[in-house]
């Protein structure tokens, strides 16, 4: 047996030797993951100038109450809007360092929600009369749609907004205790103004629908509700999770707005009383799609965290089998471990570059609506409800398994996952139910397939998100999967692609003839999204020959390791549609198995560096299991 | 469209209407539950008690911070204790009466691990002297196992208990930070004694490995440390959960304890320091295994009130599609919904009826152990790690599942699901760490499968948990899957039971021969927990004999629900051994898939029937969205 060491010193020491394996330039996987160097410098400094805040500390947050952590949420918004005017932020350095901050604040829902819809929806006289208040936080919005009756059902929302022509106004009216407007972030304490979704009754009677109106909820005089309105805080949320956010409740006693509070860049209601639609029925659908595409690199980001603290403390954690030195082995070097944290590592990475990719396929569409050109709406909506499940889904499960892969300690509160869990946990519900839709991924695949099936000629024009349906009118048969398939990234893509499009076809066809499962629809999501995405992962992996060549290794095979597990939980359904059969000699799972442990093997030795190389300071991270020095006993010791 | 209904009157419909759809009696599948009438009425008995306490009452809990929780679970414990002597309640009374007040209770860990110990392993002299004050809960006591450093890895504990013949007292002590006694429940404030796990130092030096001492920590004069202990509380937990549990640290300098104070029931140190072997190493096991057993129910129960709640709700909520009345669709009626809950309500009866079984088998066994006979210790013990990482890996999924099927309000702190799912959580990692546990599994398997296949004649003798390996000597061959299988209990028992057989017999004939991937112990072993608890299964649906038929047909549908989801979860398995073949008709799983949806649709009537048959009150499922009345929208907004 080896002399025994003080296990401090050990920790720290293993750390440093996890360091000293690193083969990647840390700096240049660092710049790559920003997006190149100019951003990381600006995060940085950003970085810089909250560090020195004493507000913004987060050590004594597990001990605040509900109440003192709005406080403390509202003196950071203060205080942040101090520095954007001290230090002239740009939107791009304000959103930077808000994101630095990794805080529940209700002023977010103002950035997120509030702002886009003025910025997207607001017709000319709205914006000149608003705008610089609302820019410039002067009043505070929040966004008002969920009902206490209805959430995911927008077209059952009961709240109603009915045009009086004598008086030029809407009414605004909570008809019943359902219609109640419920989980309105910012509402319970902070918001002044909403944006209020309500169903538009034209001087007819006709009810039009949902529409959108800017209501001023309380003075801003003494902050009492404006007459008319009861407005309140929901109460606490599970887990204590996003405590400092005032999620509220909203009713309106016939309250009356002028015709210009109607969001009206769209849909109109002119003064008689006459409804001028829109061009198109989803042109509204921009600002959501903005938030669900932003849940993307939000899951990134939230997952690399994760990923950091779990990777670092499971590699200077001893327990259990001697290793060659006489030492308990490391927690990370067991299979079962290492199993489970790696393939999270590689979501993180896959995910950063896929959030960047649908955020410029999103601008591009925004600029097409701005000239009323829709045509990329349908398939971008049905790509953003699967990804935003897709995402959501790792996001809740992969912190989870992050945390539980710590053992014991990863339930301590200073391991700073369980907070990071609860609050990120609302993600697989809010923005659309993920089963909800699920659905609406597929209602848009079986309605190309059925066009591809019934097409006599080759499809040639499938938008991006439905090109594997190409394979099924290209009479093209798939390759049979062999072991030398798992090492071929093109061998991976096609058959992820041919899942869904055998899953998407089998269903098309049987639809109305015979009885389906009850869990298709996620099933079909699943299949159509991940093939999407294993696509986007082909792309990333070519994509990779602007780094140095062992920089592009060690990455390459992250991206690869994503695929692997994209297909090993992908197992059944590759069995079901006949993409792999047993051949009679041994397990036909085996090969992948063992790739995907081959692969976690080769990355292993960098599983330090490519953690560092998300560049999350201590103070970021906020976590004693996750500090950069490895040292954390004592860091826990400190806390306690 | 229907006329419109007032959405309050239209809750409580909509329970009353399921409520008389209901073909089962509630109050004989709740004595089948229950095991007895009179069990029933002893809950219903003490109830009646409890909820006159205004102090038990659970509506405020949420609104206090840490330390109000731990002051009231204080309170709690200290007017339970005075109820207990005013009924004059026995031991199975004043348990009953915990579980009812379903609070996270310091005393706890004194009433289920610290007086257990003293029980089993306390010397004559020790019991003389003590067991009136641990027994009377004049004493508080806390169990000291885990160490800052270590966790799972009992025999790695550095804390030593050195033998002084001179004085005939053992020393204890503390040598290293990472030696710190950590995660101790009820040590951080609470706790005057301790049952300490520490290393015995023999005189000559020898290191026996960990014994238990028990030892004073606090002056019952001020409730002060004792000289040369430091102790403490190691701060809250992941998403404030067991707030008002006072998990504590505790280090020793050199303190001395009579040589007396050793749990010496079973190894023993004489006043020379001479030391006396236990007849079998694992003999002092028996209390985590009788705390393992216990996390059978209460997995159990847990599943049954998220399933409550859950099922409740989604029968009163509408959302979406209309139905057949002009109304929108009960939530509970959409296949994603149903597929996901009424499993959840499966496993909470199966997890019943199989706690009662493992309970009693382990009732026989500690007989046999008070006699010092060992022999079903070693399967005992590999059966508990099974389903202690079973029941508590379906506890975690189950309640996580339930509370994201209630969509947006779930995540209310008023569902009740939130706080159920933080409090629980540790069970995945405490008592042996999941990941770690299926490693003993898996070596208990195979070391019985070598027995078993190196025999030349049938292998005649195996133990219950292990009686799949029969099949494996039996020169018996599986029978072909058709879609008829899955409707027969014993086709779909047996193909559980030869998964298991293949499995580990493919994985103990590579042993040494050939790389095994890095995921396999968790397959193996949830592979041999599922053909184990299939058997039991298809005893409980053998013994519904005793059950009226509609009763006997219901529950019985619940229990073949549990299979096929066994078996669904268990495809990949099925195909990788080659127990499933694509038959070139189709998608092979689709029989099973279609079964799962009949049993669904054929159990859905009777879903708010078996969960009232859970006999949980209001007051005790303290569920804004799980009330009895189904008027979950009065009920919210009454808590706000």
């Amino acid at each position: 047996m080896a002399p025994p060491m003080d296990v401090n010193q050990q920790t720290a020491a293993d750390m440093g030797a996890a360091r000293s394996r690193t083969s990647i330039s840390v700096q240049i996987v660092r710049n790559y993951l920003y997006g190149g160097q100019k951003q990381w410098d600006l995060r940085e400094r950003l970085e810089k100038i909250l560090i020195q805040e004493q507000l913004f500390g987060k050590q004594q947050r597990e001990f605040l109450g509900r109440t003192d952590q709005y406080i403390r949420a509202t003196a950071i918004t203060n205080r942040l809007n101090e520095l954007r005017r001290i230090h002239s932020w740009s939107a791009e350095e304000y959103n930077t360092a808000t994101s630095l901050l990794s805080e529940i604040l209700p002023i977010s829902l103002h950035d997120v929600a509030f702002q886009p819809v003025f910025l997207g929806q607001g017709s000319p006289a709205l914006m000149e009369n608003y705008w610089d208040l609302v820019n410039e936080k002067g009043i505070q919005g929040c966004y008002l749609q969920t009902e206490l009756g209805h959430g995911t059902n927008v077209a059952r929302l009961e709240t109603t907004s009915t045009y009086i022509p004598e008086t030029q106004e809407f009414e605004i009216n909570s008809p019943s205790l359902t219609s109640t407007k419920w989980w309105i972030g910012a509402l319970g304490k902070s918001a002044t103004h909403g944006a209020v979704q309500a169903k538009l009754i034209l001087p007819n009677g006709k009810d039009t629908g949902p529409h959108l109106f800017f209501v001023q909820l309380r003075s801003l005089e003494d902050h009492k509700p404006l007459p008319g309105i009861i407005v309140g805080d929901i109460g606490p949320k599970a887990g204590g999770g996003m405590a400092a956010q005032d999620q509220g409740f909203a009713r309106f006693d016939h309250v009356r707005i002028p015709r210009t509070n109607m969001f009206s860049k769209f849909a109109e209601v002119t003064k008689e009383g006459n409804y001028i639609q829109p061009p198109h029925a989803k042109l509204s659908y921009g600002g959501m799609m903005y938030i669900r595409a932003g849940m993307i690199p939000s899951a990134a980001w939230t997952i690399a965290r994760a990923a950091t603290v779990a990777i670092r403390y499971t590699t200077v954690r001893r327990q259990g089998e001697l290793d060659t030195n006489g030492l308990e082995r490391q927690v990370l070097n067991y299979p079962s471990t290492y199993y489970r944290l790696l393939p999270i590592l590689s979501r993180a990475f896959v995910l950063i570059e896929l959030g960047r990719y649908t955020v410029k396929a999103l601008d591009e569409m925004q600029q097409r609506l701005a000239n009323r050109d829709t045509s990329l709406l349908p398939e971008m909506h049905a790509l953003l409800c699967g990804l935003k499940v897709l995402v959501s889904t790792h996001g809740v499960s992969d912190i989870e398994t992050a945390r539980r892969s710590m053992g014991g300690h990863g339930y301590s509160a200073f391991a700073g996952l369980g907070r990071l869990y609860i609050d990120y946990l609302p993600a697989a519900t809010f923005e659309g139910d993920n089963f909800v839709l699920d659905g609406q991924v597929v209602r848009a695949a079986t309605k190309l397939c059925n066009a591809v099936l019934s097409s006599t000629s080759a499809v040639t024009k499938l938008p991006p998100p439905s090109a594997y349906l190409r394979l099924l009118s290209a009479n093209s048969t798939p390759a049979p999967v062999t072991a030398s398939t798992w090492h071929d990234v093109s061998s991976v893509v096609f058959l992820l692609e041919w899942r869904a499009a055998l899953m998407v076809k089998n269903f098309t066809q049987t639809q109305g003839k015979a009885e389906v499962d009850a869990n298709i629809n996620q099933r079909l999501a699943k299949a159509v999204t991940e093939a999407f995405v294993a696509v986007q992962v082909g792309e990333m992996i070519n994509n990779l020959t602007t780094l140095p060549s062992e920089d592009a290794n060690v990455v390459g095979r992250l991206y690869r390791l994503y695929l692997l597990t994209t297909a090993e939980s992908a197992l059944v359904d590759l069995f079901s549609v006949g993409l792999i059969h047993p051949t009679g000699a041994g397990d036909p799972t085996q090969d992948l198995r063992l790739a995907i442990k081959a692969l976690c093997l080769g990355i292993l030795p960098n599983a330090i560096g490519l953690t560092d190389a998300f560049g999350f300071s201590d103070w970021s991270l906020d976590s004693a299991l996750g500090v950069s020095d490895g040292r954390v006993y004592e860091a826990l010791w400190q806390r306690v």
